[in-house]
């Protein structure tokens, strides 16, 4: 395959987004070769996640159409550029919608997994190379989303978005850890730390939040508590949507409904816990949350971690005295991996049955049913559909 | 001298507040033998801090008097009570104003300091232990201040507030360490935590700020930045006031007066390095220096941690993106140390001369001047004034 395409533009069929909240269209598109330092992936599996929902129904931003929207994926390198070292055609890999470019202070420094270069770019919809779309159709450009645009049989990324991983893992489950399952199971592993028979709070029990709450299972914290407004995902036999259902085998075994009491949820939290959960982290983005998660965590030695993302005007408020008794905030991005990196030992948990997925994944459609996967997700009844490319 | 004395009263000096901001009267009290798991200590030396002041001032709290105050100091216990096993008799100890019951979720926790039982109280003016105080005159009780009231030639304290402390130690020098000096220098070097070559900024150059660059300088940080209003500490050769020369001894290099700039203190300092320092502490209390202190450092890595202690009604306020971008922000109490487990290591640390200690102390004056050691702090003159006792 890699001799009869590499360095030629591939005719494939991708799912393009024309305008804002209208339902996708799969069509034929060109996909250019790889430039320097850029890679063509052969999509096998993708998933969709809130964020390409948010995009596409363009609420909260400029909005930029056609674009071909899709993050979470697992592929085959078809071809790769100029300069590309890491990776060579046939390696199986994730697409990742940020970066590592290996130069940078946030690559060299050991803290940090925000890329100068490659960080993620939602309003971007050119390469970073030559500012221009490696996508079209009939001669007219259409828009990249993060790096990544996933939901076409091939895609042309950056190099530094693209992380090789074990060739024996299977990408129709492994295809999931290239967004939101690293988001939420890295906050929990590599930035809460909860150590074993602690305390955790979750707040929102979405794909990201049962990804933290399986991170702090397998930390092996003794009492999960998952925190969330659907008090349908709470009452034991009475769940009307399979996946609420599930809450319980990502370790969660106590519920709390802030709308079930009077008092504001981090009380609740403290009075249920002797003082405050040892750690919390904070999967909504809803300001009043990442405010009640921090203010649940234990003093002395609490950890409270945000990784929803907030609105543009919102303001994080708290008395000062809630960190001078020891607590700590901290924010994390993609659970604090390092795409090249640290992806591939993540994809290794799940091969040795640490780290779980099938239970992330709910559905599964054709890549010409995308937009089942969209109405699944926006009526709230998927965790993760996997879309399955039929090349 | 233990078996003279031991299970009787002691008559001894004490400087009495009568009320309050009125100059402290050298008095002789009755000082009562140590009860069930207290001590009785013989003052060698005591300091001056700036929380005595501000609790003898009692501009912010109820008042109450007549209280002996004190709380840095060094000296030699006279007698024990009751199941004390951890001190006896000429043992060199520091009191402090909080404690390490040993007991506790706190103090078995590795991450916390902030013993349940005997954590800081300001109100309490009697003994845990029986609800009464130790010192009278004549018969009538004389309150105490933060279980420790050094200002005295014996004081008898809670046993988890007194750390037993190498005996060759020059209590003279060590006995900052009770407060101020440890919580500055425990805060960069227990909290914070810069590695070498990196850049710390430091908000608030008095002694609790100064030992927190002495630790940044300890680190190996490269850039130590002090940020402070008072524009006569950092102009070159024109000092008014002796310490303020003294700030480079500590390591700090280079200075920001936020008086000088139009812009936000935190835009300045993220211009002056790249994006923001590695790490910041702040020392003064102040509400926007705190959300300075944070908003400063630098993303993916930066660690903000809150020393100083804020008025009741301030709130801290940022936008959660802050948080997001892998910033941390903490707050210590009392540089983390455990009084009694930790702090004989930082006396160590000054026995081996790595920790200096003589350039905090400004000025000496003997018990019966006591009142121009609080002339000194008011004007702003002393930085630590050691108080000789007269025994």
């Amino acid at each position: 395959m890699a001799a009869n395409t590499a360095g030629q533009v591939i005719r494939c069929k991708a799912a393009v987004a024309w305008e804002a909240g209208k339902p996708l269209v799969i069509e034929e598109v060109e996909v250019a070769p790889p430039q320097k330092m850029e890679v063509r992936l052969k999509i096998l599996y993708t998933s969709l996640c809130h964020t390409d929902v948010y995009f596409w129904e363009a609420k909260g931003q400029t909005p930029l159409f056609p674009r071909i929207f899709g993050h979470e994926a697992g592929g085959i390198v078809e071809s790769v550029g100029e300069g590309v070292t890491h990776l060579q055609p046939g390696d199986h890999a994730l697409p990742v919608f940020t970066g590592e470019c290996g130069d940078c202070r946030h690559c060299k420094s050991e803290e940090s997994n925000m890329c100068d270069l490659l960080r993620i770019n939602t309003d971007r919809g050119v390469m970073i190379g030559d500012g221009n779309t490696r996508f079209s159709k009939d001669g007219k450009p259409i828009y990249h989303f993060v790096g990544t645009s996933t939901f076409s049989e091939y895609t042309t990324l950056h190099a530094g978005c693209v992380a090789k991983i074990n060739p024996e893992a299977p990408l129709d489950k492994v295809c999931v850890l290239s967004c939101g399952i690293s988001t939420g199971f890295g906050a929990t592993v590599n930035v809460a730390k909860p150590t074993k028979g602690s305390t955790v709070a979750i707040f929102g029990l979405g794909a990201v939040g049962l990804a933290a709450a399986e991170g702090a299972r397998l930390s092996g914290a003794s009492r999960i508590i998952g925190v969330d407004l659907n008090a349908n995902r709470f009452e034991d036999g009475e769940f009307d949507l399979q996946w609420h259902k599930k809450s319980k085998k990502f370790g969660v075994n106590e519920f709390v409904n802030p709308k079930d009491h009077s008092k504001p949820v981090q009380e609740v939290i403290a009075e249920m816990t002797d003082g405050g959960v040892d750690r919390s982290v904070e999967c909504t983005g809803n300001i009043n949350a990442m405010i009640s998660a921090f203010e649940c965590v234990h003093d002395g030695w609490g950890v409270a971690v945000l990784v929803g993302v907030p609105n543009k005007d919102d303001a994080f408020k708290t008395h000062p005295v809630n960190l001078l008794n020891e607590r700590t905030l901290k924010g994390t991005f993609f659970g604090n991996y390092k795409p090249r990196s640290d992806l591939p030992a993540v994809v290794e948990k799940y091969m040795k049955k640490e780290l779980e997925l099938e239970k992330f994944i709910t559905h599964q459609v054709s890549f010409s049913e995308i937009n089942k996967a969209f109405e699944l997700m926006l009526k709230g009844e998927s965790l993760r559909c996997i879309i399955k490319m039929e090349h």
